[in-house]
């Protein structure tokens, strides 16, 4: 018998309070009953982002609502200065290539996060950049930037900061309305505890105005048809029902927790899995950037990644996440975002010393276990 | 206490089957097992749509769908025919111009059918439109269009047929291959008994030839990322997975009954609907087009429908549908689709004699059941 254990980055467990709202009669969308439910989601996601901005929720994943923040922003021809650190920040130089948006982009190694003065130093020697895309938590390499100081810094221009928080709202510390945000993309599966098929934004003034003059097709992720619907609780097309419900009861237990206290939960894993990595012997791919919501290991050259993750899953049923495109059996990822607690990380750490003593490394049993009790017990 | 009763033309009933497989635990998407559930899901959506292309799923309502349609098989300057005859032809129309696409409308009377002979006139006359988009069922009317006449004329020309079939995938007879229909788009929420929040896009290879040559900007729907994609058993972005689980469940308990099993249950219903409207002395919004999907029954001037629906709905708990747009107040909607049987229809037809009786519409009690019970014992 197989017991499972979710510790990837995204889909993360559903609590059953969540499940079993979901799995209630559906309801009709254009009902008092809805509108009340739809209320009450936007309002906490504008907790969970920290706004007072409007709060559009698509049926979609993230990657439709990263595509809203360029084809509802700019114009084609427009410059965009593009932070590329990994898959996502790519995606969004991808997204901007595919509607004639001029990326302009930093490539940073994977691993290591952006200098916000590379940002600055751009911004000044191109004063016609609309928009700068940045990444918090780049899942492909579990490093965390320094948003709130490129907030900073672009709030001091007429560009527009766009910020791709899907896997670290509700996991890392992040405040859209003291760090100057002005768009800033989330989605369900990650952090906020709900199966994967919404994806949110937050829209400031700033970036409001920006959609009057944008000439970029759109119409089903269209700002403007969301900020109509969204002043009558109402949604502009049919959403995702029993997303939206599950969502508005996961969001009732973060806030009963306090994002506060879900935060520090998340950053004892993360530090927890972190030091057991160190105390393995095993180098972290980011160790002066890492994110709280999701830990990259690097293994030893004689570890084969692909097989770790797949023994780890269809073995022992602890399922992990493993590297992506050039990074491809070469690191590992452990997720500490959303409905996982300590005992989590304990089997996860637990089972990554079995199966890599198994595969020929050096472990001795129970030392990352130990190293991870000492910051849990902290 | 209330047992509530939906018959709405989608949301529809999710069968409980399809509800506590969403319950479950939550797999990632990643994975051989989910792979093996996409397989399922795309196969099970071959036979809901009779076809042998390939079908794609997006996490997104259909109006997403609908703007791939055009973003993905055509330009700006290109020309595009579109059937209007209700809320939805008017969305492919005003989704066109979004998109800088020229639309050449047919305009239909609201509760008529289009003749296919205007469509093929008009393509006559503009060797240079490129699609032609249509709807089988327009939800916001009950009409069902005759599109196996208009495929026979368009796949004698240059241009795809892109056809809605959101509302009556499943719900009423439709063959893609048949038919001739290079581009369907179904929705979860109607005929396929799953909760809203997932797209369905069917793409035939003269449509595919067109997407090569299209200039439109697009990435989330993009159907070459999605062709790539569904060859692996796999999407391009993160898939609304639990949605996905149900989706499987609901199609095999369709596929349990065959679809003309479904066809015919549904069918029954949508005629004892107009039966009993009949016997009630009321009439049909469209009598010689009625789709048997959702049926729109006119109702006579003094008798307020916005407070006839919200009377059943939140006194009666039996949840029907109003009018939209310049049919609003004026016109109710009673669906049979999905997981509804003749019993749903009977409580429908019974509420909807008492509250019309209160609101003082002259009513025998009992006509109205009595002329849908002989439809059902035929």
């Amino acid at each position: 018998m197989l017991k499972h254990y979710l510790l990837t980055p995204g889909p993360t467990p559903v609590p059953s309070e969540a499940l079993l709202a979901m799995a209630k009669p559906i309801i009709h969308h254009r009902t008092p009953q809805f509108k009340e439910v739809l209320k009450q989601a936007v309002e906490s996601l504008r907790y969970m982002f920290q706004t007072k901005n409007d709060v559009f929720i698509f049926a979609s994943s993230g990657t439709g609502a990263m595509e809203s923040s360029v084809s509802n922003l700019l114009s084609a021809g427009d410059k965009a200065l593009v932070i590329r650190g990994g898959k996502f920040g790519e995606r969004f130089a991808e997204i901007c290539q595919s509607y004639g948006v001029i990326p302009i982009n930093i490539d940073v190694e994977w691993g290591e996060a952006v200098d916000p003065l590379q940002v600055e130093k751009i911004l000044n020697e191109n004063k016609d950049i609309k928009a700068v895309y940045a990444t918090l938590c780049e899942t492909s390499t579990a490093v965390v930037s320094d948003i709130k100081a490129i907030g900073e810094i672009v709030s001091k221009t007429d560009a527009v900061l766009v910020v791709d928080v899907i896997s670290s709202l509700g996991s890392v510390v992040f405040k859209t309305d003291d760090w100057k945000v002005d768009v800033a993309i989330g989605g369900s599966q990650k952090g906020l505890m709900v199966p994967p098929g919404l994806a949110f934004i937050t829209v400031s003034a700033k970036a409001m105005k920006m959609v009057e003059s944008s000439t970029l097709p759109k119409y089903y992720f269209s700002y403007k048809a969301a900020k109509k619907s969204v002043d009558k609780d109402d949604t502009p097309w049919t959403p995702a029902v029993s997303l939206i419900i599950g969502l508005v009861e996961a969001l009732k237990m973060i806030k009963e927790e306090t994002l506060e206290g879900a935060l520090l939960r998340q950053k004892r894993m993360a530090e927890a899995t972190r030091s057991a990595a160190k105390a393995l012997g095993l180098e972290l791919l980011a160790p002066l950037a890492a994110s709280d919501a999701v830990t990259a290991i690097k293994l030893p050259d004689k570890i084969d990644g692909v097989k770790l993750v797949k023994t780890m899953r269809d073995i022992y049923g602890v399922g992990i996440a493993g590297g992506q495109a050039q990074l491809k059996g070469k690191i590992i990822r452990i997720a500490s975002m959303g409905f996982m607690t300590q005992w989590d990380t304990i089997v996860a750490i637990s089972c990554l010393e079995i199966v890599l003593k198994q595969m020929g490394y050096d472990v001795e049993f129970g030392s990352g276990i130990k190293a991870a009790e000492e910051v849990f017990s902290k």
